[in-house]
């Protein structure tokens, strides 16, 4: 019989978290079934996106604390998995369990590569959910091309560390966001172009002198005021990937209502337009809109008001919300 | 000699425009040169696009106003463009203006087809800018499906009003926002399976009632609450195309700070994510990870805490910033 210990969240926190929201329980683990391995737990992984969890519910209070390890097997009644292998799971903070493949639709165990001479926390990192984070998070979502100005926050975490450099491997002129000296640096040593500590002097006019191009991409992993001025200086069809809004796990949601929060779980796409950019269509839309019309099938609907002169008063009042359909002034 | 008379915007409003914002100034026009036309306004379009533009600076002060028009030709020495033809141009709030196809680069002025034995004021509405800015902005970002839910902010205006009708044609659950009961009856009358008066009773609630299913696109008008109301009740992969953020125009931009607001004139897409999406193409992500490791091209570090007992402690230091890379705890 094996006792498993586990970390459980017991209560929110108000702010902060505090060791006494989580709380350990002990359960004792059966014997294997045939397609059962046991783990033993190496690393868990510590992310920021558990303490947005926490606050909007995804986790509710009295669940294990979820989350990717490395395990070692350490007995096995399957062949895909003998004793002595490495498994990457998402087993949560917890010291052993039994795991079945088959039993796992999404998110199944299985080996790292290319772990052999090398840290096995690699593969929570570089290796795993953070380099996967960064990687389809910023190449499908920004889509950078040369030549482009990127910028990351929180870029000397697991995550922005990996964004900055897979922009750079994509030639675009990276700038970082970082909160000390020694990040600084070390972003410097790693290749980011420009480096910004946004505890020193103004953002704005850092970010100003950094990115004098504007802003092409931005990869987010903090939200709230940062996101804002990075936000201002976005070029024209910019695209920004929502990873993450740490800026505001730790706040209640009464109080910090960051609006790129909900983007993340709920995977919201948001697009500005503005019509001209179909110029080239611009008769296909008219034409479908006239076949809908003689077919009966589109009303439209006109507020006509009157008088070249009466032109500013009409245009309050149509901004009042005085008009139905399409407000026009017949001169 | 034609004497043109023409709207300036000459002073910025504090908060809702006044007609002293507005001047009328008057221009000379010069003889015809070989290519040119003249014309002379029948309507000009009244849109609340226009009172972002004054406050965002799109449209400096000292300029004159601008706008979408249908006017007739009166004089013409283009063969494209004889008299007594109307044809639909951005001539701004102006009684007369001097037009010269192959001077206009970007919207050309053009004959509005299917206008004989109707207004042609349509040309503005449902056949010209905000036909096009529904059709396009609703169809290409919103790209919807059969059986979504599709809400729509000032559904009763001229591009709103369009929108529901196109997502219904698109088979879609069509809910609309307004603001006054007769708006309400009238999209009642042309199709939209819901809609809620913003102005009687919680939004929130009506929302629930109107949308049971959730809210797959959310086509925007208006910003501020109802825009983050909405933003709570998007389903999953949700898209939000950003037509205008009326409700913040009148609103000087250090009191009322609209974060779609920018999204607009800029036609920034933003996208949250969650990784798992891309579980299916996991180990590609991976195996590009570990190669760009292998080839020395991608840096990774890791901040180790260590024993299972001090993992919230390790996990506040994380969110603190304490670590650089991927924090892990060793058990």
């Amino acid at each position: 019989m094996v006792r498993a210990r586990k970390w459980m969240y017991v209560s929110r926190p108000d702010g902060e978290p505090k060791p006494a929201n989580f709380s350990i329980e002990e359960e004792e683990l059966p014997p294997l079934e045939l397609g059962d391995f046991l783990v033993e737990t190496e690393y868990f992984s510590l992310d920021a996106g558990l303490r947005g969890y926490m606050e909007i519910g995804i986790l509710p209070v009295g669940s294990p604390v979820v989350g990717m390890t490395i395990a070692k097997v350490i007995e096995s009644q399957c062949a895909d998995f003998p004793v002595g292998v490495y498994v990457c799971a998402r087993l949560g903070w917890k010291t052993h369990a039994i795991l079945n493949p088959s039993k796992h639709k999404d998110q199944r165990p299985y080996v790292v590569p290319g772990l052999e001479g090398r840290s096995r926390a690699l593969g929570l990192g570089a290796l795993g959910l953070s380099g996967n984070t960064a990687y389809f998070g910023f190449l499908e979502i920004c889509k950078p091309r040369p030549g482009e100005t990127v910028v990351v926050s929180a870029a000397a975490g697991a995550v922005g560390s990996l964004v900055g450099q897979i922009a750079k491997l994509h030639d675009c002129h990276v700038v970082g966001i970082a909160g000390s000296e020694e990040k600084v640096r070390w972003l410097k040593d790693i290749g980011f172009d420009e480096v910004i500590n946004y505890k020193t002097g103004s953002v704005r006019e850092q970010l100003r002198l950094a990115a004098p191009r504007g802003i092409d991409c931005y990869f987010d992993n903090v939200g709230g005021e940062i996101t804002e001025i990075v936000r201002e200086q976005m070029n024209l069809y910019g695209r920004i990937s929502v990873c993450g809004t740490v800026s505001s796990y730790n706040g209640t949601p009464s109080l910090v209502s960051d609006p790129q929060r909900d983007f993340v779980s709920k995977q919201v796409r948001q697009e500005g337009f503005v019509v001209f950019r179909w110029q080239h269509r611009w008769m296909e839309g008219i034409k479908q809109l006239l076949e809908w019309i003689d077919q009966g099938k589109l009303v439209h609907r006109e507020t006509v008001y009157e008088g070249f002169d009466n032109a500013p008063i009409a245009f309050v009042s149509m901004l009042r919300g005085d008009n139905i359909g399409k407000a026009v002034l017949k001169v």
